[in-house]
């Protein structure tokens, strides 16, 4: 039963002032007169409206050439500098931050080694923490105007109570991540699955854009997948949906690090092509795999021929599982290495359901290393931006 | 960015009067003092709309002892002879046909054998209209009451467009199905794949009744899956999300009726039951697989248990993919032999990834035969109901 609205003027108010700064930010700049034309209430409204948000400081006007008639027309545009949020982004051997303004423009990133792998979630906090404030620091930024934090951290997040449900890059179990975060910055913090904020990402900046059902698969160290729906990343029960990585191919296959057997990841992620590799050369790294297969070694070129392939049956899965109109394909495998790109090509009339031949595109992440930690930014900005429950 | 609400007096007052419906209908019998407790609209308001809503029949007044102080109360129902809905689910071997009431019960079921694999699609929908024709008849039911028809296909189906996109069952290929019926009856219709009407039916009515992120797993003829999300079947980009038999197993594996090598379907359904009993014995049936079985034959205990074992998998994948908090097992196979879902318990430990272990639940389909014929019916009811569209 859907709820009952009270038509309280109050509410009407607020509901229509926030409605014009939604308007302002997405098709910024634009004049009183067009906000006047979308939204049909009267001049006199827009104009006591639009003062207020340039008094709160939330929009400002601009002078611009209007293309139409030549004659200068003042220009309404949201003002950047009114909010920060900061988007951080771990990975297996490095953080990367960023600092995201009202615009939604990442403004500075930031760079640094890290072993997550050898350090514990409360240095690791730390560590994020310092640099934030650093960061924040050295572009003169006034703390209070930044108002949230987002983190994507590789594996099962709870993302409602900012718990670390299980980590197996960085060997974490149950650890209140965002908490960590939240109190020694004071600064409110969410986190998210690496593969969700990513995905958020691409649909808000990347190539997603405009698509409605789009997945990601992710592969890398380890493969994983997500999907947006209407601008919603889908959860599932408690956020772990897409956790393609432990589907089972075959129950007498590959021995997985989760115990089980034939796992997904255990035939497509660089371990998997390590492995692999290690039984004919002596391998520390994948990019050895594909030096040998680009030289015409037999053995690389099955290994990366057979990669293909079960990336290929991923999609497949994906497909008929989902059933999206867009399919990125993203992480370091298939970033660095574009010739198994091509291989999944080929492979792709012997592996997808017919049905589904030609319903779909498949195409690469388009924002990159970067993904996360503007999807991480976007993503705190959803949660924590001043008026953004009473808009959202 | 949302639409702009004009608050036009008319809307607003449609708005109420459709919501004081859905409160009737969800909450009857009910008072005119409760609604107005419930919507804090004026008392006035209610009554106005109460008698409008009763004039156009679709909600009567019943007399009833209240509960409380045992005075004699005027309450509030809906009439649930105010309008109608076909259900159809087509099989293999017969179609089931159900006439549900204003008020979602299905007041008549009725059953008729038919080689659906045998016929044409114009001679199924030919002979559909005629037994529903026949139904309405016999019930007495005034023909202009029934307001829409749903049917349950199993196959791809463009539910928008009402078209048979595949369906391997009938072999039948980009069909305008609901188009055929529509015109024949001139009643409006809508059809839908067969697990979607399904999940629906045990959302509304049955073992999915109260939670918000279920899956189903249909294993029969073929094997598939549909979810249903705070009470939104989940469709992905062409209404083919689910289909889980095609997903691939084993690139190497065993050949499918689609083409492909290694799809689910070949390891999990009837049909690869019987396939695998013929390498050792004379079996043209399911049962006699079971009888063997039960009979303590060894080959057919391994059957069985392989099958319990991929079934297994297939509740892995589908918890790693969506992230339920219900799996609801349904199909023959699973209704009909019990025995094999002690052993899928059996299995579970084995093939269940760790983090999704006891976060759900694996339950039987409550409605089994009649679900269909009850989703279809609700389809249509959620489609066609005069005031649906603004209710919705």
């Amino acid at each position: 039963m859907k709820k009952i609205v009270k038509h309280d003027q109050d509410v009407i108010k607020q509901h229509n002032k926030l409605m014009i700064l939604d308007i302002i930010k997405k098709q910024r700049p634009i004049s009183r007169a067009e906000i006047t034309k979308i939204t049909g209430m009267s001049a006199t409204s827009i104009g006591r409206f639009v003062s207020e948000l340039c008094e709160e400081g939330v929009i400002r006007e601009t002078e611009l050439t209007s293309s139409g008639v030549g004659r200068k027309a003042i220009m309404l545009d949201i003002e950047p500098g009114a909010i920060y949020t900061i988007g951080v982004d771990i990975e297996k051997k490095r953080i990367n931050f960023g600092i995201m303004d009202f615009s939604e423009t990442v403004i500075v990133y930031h760079r640094i080694d890290y072993q997550s792998q050898k350090a514990n979630p409360e240095e690791t906090a730390e560590l994020i923490c310092r640099e934030i404030r650093g960061l924040i620091d050295r572009e003169g930024i006034p703390y209070e105007k930044v108002i949230g934090v987002g983190v994507g951290v590789p594996g099962v997040i709870d993302y409602e109570n900012g718990i670390v449900q299980l980590s197996t890059t960085f060997g974490w179990k149950g650890v209140a991540f965002a908490d960590l975060i939240e109190r020694e910055l004071r600064i409110k913090t969410v986190i998210d699955n690496d593969l969700k904020v990513k995905i958020l990402s691409e649909y808000l900046y990347g190539s997603a854009k405009g698509s409605n059902k789009t997945a990601l698969i992710g592969i890398g160290t380890g493969i994983g997948s997500a999907l947006i729906i209407n601008g919603e990343v889908f959860r599932g029960g408690s956020n772990s949906a897409g956790e393609l990585g432990h589907t089972t191919l075959d129950p007498n296959g590959n021995l997985c690090e989760c115990g089980k057997r034939g796992c997904l990841q255990t035939y497509v992620d660089e371990n998997s092509l390590i492995l692999e590799a290690r039984r004919v050369a002596d391998i520390s790294d994948v990019r050895q795999v594909f030096a040998a297969a680009r030289n015409n070694e037999r053995w690389a070129k099955e290994i990366v021929s057979r990669t293909a392939l079960y990336i290929g049956i991923t999609i497949n899965n994906i497909v008929c599982m989902y059933n999206p109109d867009t399919v990125i394909l993203s992480g370091e495998l298939v970033e660095n290495y574009r010739e198994i790109v091509d291989l999944v090509e080929q492979h792709s009339e012997q592996v997808i359901w017919e049905p589904f031949k030609g319903k779909f595109k498949v195409i690469p992440s388009e924002l990159r290393g970067d993904a996360i930690v503007m999807g991480a930014g976007a993503l705190a900005m959803q949660h924590f931006a001043p008026l953004a429950g009473s808009w959202a």
